[in-house]
């Protein structure tokens, strides 16, 4: 019995700031640099989840892809895309949207919905540009 | 003689939405969709900037390619990066931010400085997202 | 007035063989090589479709993206994807599926549908693989 | 003694469906959707073969990437590329040819071949699309 | 009768400086930057070759791209792969090996022979980084 | 409390060989291939560098980015950029400049440097070309 990890890209598109509430402008500045821009900047995210599980021995499927992307588009990219991380988002109200933040912030959203549908989320991979993303493993 | 074109890519982050002040939130969700989300919402653009010329016959080059990123920097990119585009950006004040109307402004901010290097600007192609781009001519 | 070029990327997945009904099979395999493997291959398509306008003063747009996406979708890969470009599609019957006949037929397609939406159909720029890519400009 | 991890790209375009003969072809529609295409589709699929080791202390390297090379075409690539996934391959016979149960198969090809070159197979990393991809770790 | 055009991707490693013999040292240094590292320094280099022409009624093909790249190894890419660029190709020799001279050499490579298989050269591209690219278009 | 892994994206741009300096110009070619040119070529090589920890209660950041960005500049990529990795290189003198070893080498370049600023260095993974690449984690 193979033990196999099936990943599906999504992505959305979206505003935020590094900025504590609690410190001054010049706080955030010093802290963020052009990451604590008051007017927001954002990215184009692309985000990757992989789930495993044994291949089925009938269908050679661990999860139904399409029921795994429509599962990440209604609790996760729906919520997220062209909105403001700050400001709009459920899941990640009154913490900072960081990649790092954001990537548990997700796991916590799918963990129990993929054990639903007889899989094992196993990584949470956000790129937030090609140059950085965060990844998360439940830990 | 031959002529070259030599093309240099660089990015910026930033903010913004599709929207008409003179409009209302109705009229403008129902031309522009999500991106009318007026908590904003953000891109990870990346230019390209197409330069033709001669190659210098000791060089070998038509520009050059450090000053053509320098020039960019500093005429563009550093004035968009994690910026919001609807609020921020002195050469795209008062126009709407689409990305057909960025490739445009950003043209009008490079070709006289790039003629003032020796080159030609002949393109500015400007990707919103890696499904959607721009390009302006010049003409 | 800017003339400015706007681009929409579109995927899809088929299966195809490059086969002349009425040769051989020697002769298909000696033509066509590994692609005339009688039972099929396929690709992942990639496909850029290129609207030129003028972007509108109050919008800042050439034409709708969604708009466009919709329409490459209704006219184009919803017919291709998961196809079997040889038996399954309409608009390209009775020719061989290849790359460069398939921009033609794309294009064909599309053209007048993009007129009447307010834009002119420049280019048509199909990838069959990250190797080799046909463009067609309507000529 | 650093343990590395060495890894090798490579490629092949075939066509497949998912499909249970002993299942009803509304059945094979409804579980797999488009996917269950009679006619076939197809994809480029992309491999990653990790291999792990130590450098050697004289060449630095771990196994000859060519003659990996090498080995994943004869052994895998060659015996896909262009190829009905479903009809056309000794190695995957009987199998759904789903990129779960392809990833298990490509490591049952090249575990031992590797290991007799002197290196540990850790991984097989097979793309289907940019959207989705599937690993095994021979567990 | 639809004019289409092809394009197929090479790719070769190569090692090269700026350098200009008669100039000191110091010239070079402050003419190039580090691109004058006396000891070398080098690239992966993205080839694109486009040709154009009238897609055969019977095949749908314009030139045989296996036989296109067959081609560009033999006269271009094999001569350049692995090689330094100042010192080891014939076709480059006794020019600067900048991008813009190696896009202009190549197409010299290619330009007859194209013509002799029934198409015409339209383009050559080479990506010297993913951040800069020129383009020869043979006049 | 989340254990998460951030990663950097740094690049360089190189010369080297594989060459053993006692073996002779027979031997190196019969191992090393088109490696071994006297001559020397090149490489766009990518650089991943991982860093785990637990994202701060208030700025949701690992470590901060920019300072990680500038830390593998000026212990890493700075050293090696436009340089010759066999002859330039303080780091690696000795050593073949095998990809391999390289990942190895930038790991003790980072290592404490990293833990330095609160982080555990997790991965470095090195890109040669887009076909290979090697991954070090400190073991």
């Amino acid at each position: 019995m193979a033990t196999v990890y099936i990943t599906r890209k999504e992505h959305f598109n979206a505003a935020h700031k590094l900025w504590v509430e609690s410190w001054t402008a010049e706080q955030n500045l010093e802290r963020f640099g052009k990451c604590a821009n008051p007017n927001w900047h954002g990215h184009n995210f692309n985000l990757f989840v992989t789930v495993k599980g044994t291949p089925d021995p009938v269908t050679g499927l661990i999860v139904d892809l399409k029921e795994l992307s429509r599962l990440i588009r209604a609790r996760v990219t729906d919520k997220l895309d062209h909105q403001n991380l700050n400001l709009d988002v459920d899941f990640i109200r009154g913490q900072m949207p960081s990649t790092e933040n954001l990537a548990v912030a997700i796991w916590q959203q799918l963990e129990a919905e993929v054990a639903a549908r007889g899989g094992t989320l196993h990584c949470v991979k956000l790129y937030e540009t090609e140059n950085n993303y965060a990844e998360y493993y439940g830990e």
